[in-house]
């Protein structure tokens, strides 16, 4: 049943109104944003239903859940915004269990004084994302805190999905001999993101690679179920962080080849501009894979088959180290320590 | 598995530490806080993992899902914290659909400068209040943005829960002849939150009402599954919004009794000095119950024996009505409009 709508006084001004304190307040103007925006773009029929809550019909297994706030600044970025971001980092964080992500639900807080073109874009955005993934936005919610409160918008979405069955991927799994593999080239969001901030212009044409992975994974999960161990999205901090999680999970070391592991030239050359190292910079759509040795080259194949992992690579292997360290051959023959990362390299990066 | 802790320099301050941009960062910082706060007190083997989504068991059937941030100000009010409301206000939302709440996730974000000791005494509570719905958190995700840019802290949770058979519980399910129950006064958060703000002292002992209703509701749904059309929480506006959504998803109308409607004497005098329509005003561990008139008297019996339920009561009923009106005969034996809130009288109220 489609509820009737409440009959308004007059439509949202889209060009020129702004966002205030009575669009969170619960009553009409609420629901007008509800229904002339979110409504609207997120079109379905759960949405639709109007309840506090969406319900779906599953079949008995495993369903894995994954939350993720969104804070990144500025709002708009070459390459994407924060609603096509919120849906892929969701749909990516539920994908890395293996699953097949099947909804997603957003929640919105939001400073007085967005303008509403703004947020509307930026609806609009998730909801091309979230159809293009095949995750609708089932359910949400909507906050509105006063001026210098909060910044434009912060998007919390949380996907659930679904683990084929054979399939037991963790970051606890990684052992010795076991395959490394990353999807593609390492550090694409984070410049581009420090690009788009003010006063840093590098006279690049990077685009940050925010994308939905599902796809790829459901690709390999398919080709491989039971070889992969571990898939992680090398997000804040980076490949190096993404690394040392899964070392430090599993209880293992790790060796890669910095000459294996793809960069483009100009990801490179901003990096030393700015005085980053790329291993530590954030990726919204690339994925680390810790597969059987024998199945590595088999998804690889696979990989390559996909636009998104068409620059996959084999970039090291596991190895038994009880100091659970990751190393790195290095292009000049040596060996250093990739550590965490201690400080905060670029804040608000996703 | 019980994966090794990463081995940090000096534990968190919890004293007189305060949250830095390194703990939103995805490094060292963000895996003590999440060793040393989230995982500690949240403590359950699958947010233990450390996986960026958990993975559970369901068997065939229907979940809901359901998503809310809290941007409560003041963080700390009579009767709860953000914490608390975080884990009542998401519970309370899958609970409306008849589901038992099984699981929940939680995102935070964090405002540089928050001290780490209000984070702890509200990730305690959090602890808590989850623990004490049997809604383990066990997943989660923490940013952190720039002074200035956020408020403390918002806490965006998720839940899913499970509906059980032969329930079927939406907002649109509303039938003519429908009686209307409420499980209890009205008001009490939203006055105890006024009283908590700064400058407005009542002198009176009132406490929000926050708290998680699953439990109540499990009992009216053993007790007639079939019988419940509707339940919502009168939360953001009050009973009179709650109404009047229910009212607009089932193309129905109400009539409530004003002399039925169990309100503290203590609320009723704090709403005057205020200007404010208790009607209106938000609530935190309450909930309406639309249900055949035939069942009324069973299920007001069924809330009268639960603690959140004592002082239960059958407010009105629901009638056929083209325009959706909610109406409520007055203590005066008038009759008036119970109309959608347009303004917002109380901000950031949850």
């Amino acid at each position: 049943m489609n509820p009737k709508r409440i009959p308004f006084l007059s439509r949202l001004d889209l060009t020129h109104g702004k966002v205030d304190l009575s669009h969170g307040g619960g009553g009409r103007a609420m629901a007008q944003l509800i229904d002339e925006l979110f409504i609207k773009h997120f079109d379905n029929d759960l949405l639709r239903q109007r309840n506090d809550q969406a319900l779906f019909a599953v079949p008995a297994g495993r369903l894995v859940i994954s939350t993720d706030g969104h804070v990144i600044s500025p709002l708009f970025f070459p390459g994407g915004d924060i609603g096509s971001l919120a849906v892929h980092g969701t749909v990516n964080d539920v994908a890395m269990s293996g699953a097949k992500p099947l909804y997603l639900a957003a929640g919105f807080i939001l400073e007085e004084g967005l303008p509403l073109a703004d947020l509307e874009k930026i609806v609009i955005s998730m909801a091309a994302a979230a159809q293009s993934a095949g995750t609708p936005i089932i359910t949400g919610d909507t906050k509105v805190v006063e001026r210098g409160k909060g910044d434009g918008v912060f998007i919390t979405t949380t996907g659930v999905g679904i683990v084929p069955k054979g399939v037991n991927i963790s970051g606890n799994r990684a052992q010795p001999g076991c395959a490394i593999l990353l999807s593609g080239p390492i550090g694409d969001h984070g410049v581009a993101i420090m690009a788009g901030r003010e006063n840093l212009q590098f006279g690049t044409t990077l685009v940050s690679d925010s994308a939905a992975l599902n796809s790829l994974v459901a690709a390999m999960v398919a080709a491989a179920p039971a070889d992969i161990h571990c898939l992680r999205d090398p997000t804040r901090g980076g490949l190096a962080t993404a690394l040392n999680e899964l070392a430090q999970q599993s209880g293992v070391g790790m060796v890669i080849d910095e000459a294996q592991i793809p960069i483009k030239d100009e990801v490179k050359a901003a990096c030393e501009i700015l005085g980053l190292d790329p291993l530590y910079v954030a990726n919204e759509g690339k994925l680390v894979c810790i597969c059987n040795a024998v199945a590595a080259e088999r998804l690889l194949a696979v990989m390559g088959q996909h636009p998104l992992g068409r620059d996959a690579a084999i970039i090291g292997e596991v190895v038994a180290d009880h100091h659970h360290f990751v190393e790195m051959r290095t292009a000049f023959g040596g060996r250093r320590i990739v550590d965490w990362p201690v400080g905060e390299q670029l804040p608000r990066i996703c």
